[in-house]
């Protein structure tokens, strides 16, 4: 049985708090936040969990093992770094911190301590993507040709990061999960069309040694909602619709057939189109499994899928991007990404 | 009543001679083609039209006063200028040649004849993009914030131009047509999947003086087919897919309000959401109000819409974003787009 | 501040103690179900409210006003009668109870005891339904021809009822709601696939002294879920999708025109097709309107929208439609549907 | 090289000249249609085809083999008896007449002079229901528990039939096709919206003696196209939408099992949901691969597949259901459906 602390019970942090409360083998001892409009809300909800107003007290309290920390992503570091120091496991909202330097001065910390450090990159642990990942593993694709995400709305502009650190950050993380390789640069372009505010449309695309290319395209301004994504391979192709109710995955078996001949002109190109089939998916709440992941991670000692590494892996491409970015889409190296960095 | 030629009956002439034959005040008096197995299509379909291997009896035919050319884009330049300097009226399949520096020379060859010269921009003659234009220039959408637009799908790799020349050209044409500024730099990247081909997927961001962006995404490989573009405007916002049966077109009255406060972090940002509405569109083929607009050009001596210059501002994007792709996605200036450069 | 009771936490109550529970101006004293289990939730969630599998508890607590009945179909008669005779406003799942002649005795005892009784007709207080009202009262469509639904999905056979009784009755009571003339016959169809358990999927025609029909298909056991409902006016017509995200209600400017000649052979129909508007609608949760009306009904003395009369009418089409059913489609008349039967 | 005369360019006309012209082993040699202004559309288009406002111009023709009758209901029976007479094999659009009576006369002219008959029931040679017949066929979907179509749209309102038979004559050849049972009774309803004109909205309900239900809808007056048809079986079931365009027929891999207990209210009905699968279609144009057949069928001496004995059996239903329409829905026996009736 893990004791967990919750900091922050804004947009995220309910539905933090909630996973936990219904997730056996740990219990919510207490949840934090400024707000206590939001506290009363906890209270009239769950009125066995004890709430404060000052997140050190969740820190001191001896009988809490892990903390979750649902905050403003330039609050992820300090508090983080507190918890660990109190010797905390911890769980930390997406991205990881807000520098590539804070993420590594976090895994460093928790390395030392032995404490699991995770981040909640919770598409990863959906079932649509975990299918996908079953099928890329397996050879189901082929060779990778392209990753194509669209990732637009209409709402909740972000007022201290830019929109390729809001929604980006969740292709870039299933990305991480689902590819066998690591780009090695990034091209981005955006504006801002609120004065003064961060981007709120983005472009990004990414390079790897191979002739792999992948796309996201991020928007807070767009009339509809879009959550598409198209992974093209030489063997099979993708189409994940997360907007869909159900046949959220559709894996095309379609393709080209080359044969190649003397002159360039001669070459023929084939297509080839076959049957279209929708694998079911685990339908569990992604962050129920993420939470019962967390919480065996603890108790195992193991490792999370979502470690420092991958939370690393993603903000050295959202760092890259962004600084890309404001050069108008001139490519930024992203010369050894990782831990060695 | 205009007599025209047709040089070209691959996979778009049999469009362009049908719409011809069924258009009053013109008549086809002849079409060439390369291919014998092509002509005898013509022959069964259209046994009063004359027909040759040979373009140049096209040219040297005194009756015919205008020439149609719907061949591969490496042969534009040269059966244009042929056919401006024959006396012959041209409309040339997109794009209108292979360089700016070719579109130029036609232009002054075209001028100096006093001939028309019109690109076949087939897009901006569809109903939806002309009621899309209707509503921008009626102010419609309040300030234009981005144009984003995905053309995909599986099919029809072609061996001498990119995927940018082959499918970006439609977007290029049609923003050409809706915006009233032009862009002044542009970020391209793509990547070919197949050996010595050219690239077959492609992404374009292009950036004007205001904070208006654009972005494009061709592929020539994807396993469905989209045709979806997305107009966002300060006032109103507009989803524009052309596979839709009907209400291809979508205005929504959707948008953000901001009260501006002291302190940034106080801004704050409403969201507005109100009616959709997907006005009446007319379903004229395309190809069809094109060629009537031809011919009343050539009887009125007006400029057509897609004239020459509409044509060499979509080459000079076009030679830009390949120019940016071979650098991945470094920006490429457009200093002064348009006839002056 | 009006003090509830909840009978049944099965299916939908929680649904009903969520509203309540978050509705001001009243407060749930206590809920009662057969299941331990269930209170066993009820608990951990609410731990405020008061827990008992004897709803009789409910109805001898004085301080308890009134009291929601979401129990299976069987049971409604005998549960609302007692909370009738013991003094407590009502608030019934739907359909209202079992035959016509039960609802007619709620009836007169509700109205005997001056107490408010409602039925828990959910759709008619959606956003959607609310809106489609407001363009047939102002005659935006014309007159009324038609009105087809279909309400189909795989799951949750019912062991008491026919598919009728638990999904055709939304549609007779949102149809009840939007017309404003009753049916005066129903045929109806349908059989069931499992040996010796109600009809799963089932077909009701219901005419109207106008050339005026309805038609509501409704089926357990479907591949996918649907949810349309057509309404054909003389003047525009609508679409009601419940499961778009966005833009649930589309009305259509189509429609025919009719230029009567001489011979019925040369009579001249023409088609008429303009613009769609999907009208933004309110998406408050139609639970909550529901409550809110309960309690302003309550408190103000009010009859609900949803009252006795449009809870028998319903019934009124349901036993109709259930017995033409037995006799494959025989036409089933409704003499005088309504109190005066 | 079979020689064919068309009678009749109206709508569906010039669908199947043009497939005859482009068939090897025939060749169309006149077309007969009582407009001048179609006629002088067939020489432009045809200019080596004849043409004549006088139909019995083809059947004395003697070099004429078999006719194809393109004209309205009322007009086939006459029509299609005197190509028989004169010796002729006959295509006959649907419905192939306009009583059963007329039907089983020209299965008698046809089978005393040897003659190919053949009904044009178009959508039993789409690669669609070609695939579907496959599956079920193959037992793919258990045992079939319902068949439900939805066909309707704006327009095209006909004067000398009702909806029944323009529309619901489609899905009954379909079901013809793909079932193997026949119906023993039909239930139907309709309505008029027009003063003194035939039925344009129309229900109808086929009951078999098994538990097998079918429905149709049809409807010339709806705001949406829908073509789309349910086939439910105890293993898989089938959506077959006509208007996608790819992935027209989707299996879904979905159903319910019961575990029976003592009790019917113990009885455990469980709810199965696996993969869906889109299998590649055939998408040569159906009235292709039905020439073809036709073709053959005189060559070979072979009965079609859409023989007299299917289209009378469709003709059956179509009186029956009529004759039910006028009743509210009262249903009608078909009591030996078929030649032996």
């Amino acid at each position: 049985m893990i004791s967990i602390g919750v900091i922050g019970y804004g947009y995220w942090g309910p539905n933090i708090v909630r996973n936990f409360a219904e997730t056996e083998d740990c219990q919510v001892i207490a949840v934090s936040d400024l707000s206590s409009d939001r506290l009363a809300k906890v209270q009239t909800r769950y009125p066995a969990f004890e709430t404060t107003s000052d997140y050190s007290d969740l820190l001191r309290d001896e009988r809490i093992e892990a903390i979750a920390i649902a905050t403003p992503v330039s609050t992820h570091f300090d508090l983080a770094l507190q918890a660990l120091r109190a010797g905390k496991h911890v769980l930390v909202e997406k991205p990881l911190a807000s520098t590539s330097e804070q993420v590594i001065r976090l895994m460093d910390e928790a390395d030392r301590r032995n404490l699991v450090m995770m981040v909640d990159h919770t598409f990863v642990y959906t079932g649509a993507v975990r299918r996908i990942r079953e099928l890329i593993t397996n050879d189901g694709l082929g060779d990778i040709y392209y990753y194509d995400s669209v990732r637009v709305n209409l709402g909740l502009f972000q007022h201290d990061v830019n929109v390729i650190w809001d929604l980006a950050v969740h292709d870039l993380s299933i990305m991480d999960h689902l590819l066998p390789v690591q780009p090695c640069a990034v091209s981005a372009t955006g504006v801002s069309h609120l004065p003064g505010e961060p981007a709120n449309i983005a472009y990004l695309t990414l390079f790897f040694e191979s002739n792999l290319i992948a796309h996201i395209h991020v928007n807070w301004l767009a009339p509809v909602k879009v959550r598409r994504t198209l992974i093209g391979g030489s063997q099979k192709m993708i189409l994940y619709d997360d907007l869909e109710p159900s046949e959220k995955v559709k894996v095309y078996d379609k393709g080209i057939t080359v044969n190649s001949t003397e002159s360039v002109y001669q070459m023929l190109i084939g297509y080839r189109a076959g049957d279209m089939w929708a694998p079911q998916l685990d339908i569990t709440e992604a962050l129920r499994t993420e939470a019962i992941h967390f919480i065996n991670c603890i108790e195992e000692g193991n490792r999370p899928i979502t470690d420092g590494e991958s939370g690393l892996r993603v903000v050295q491409v959202l760092e890259a991007a962004t600084q890309s970015m404001l050069q108008r889409g001139r490519p930024v190296e992203l010369a050894a990404i990782g831990v060695a960095a």
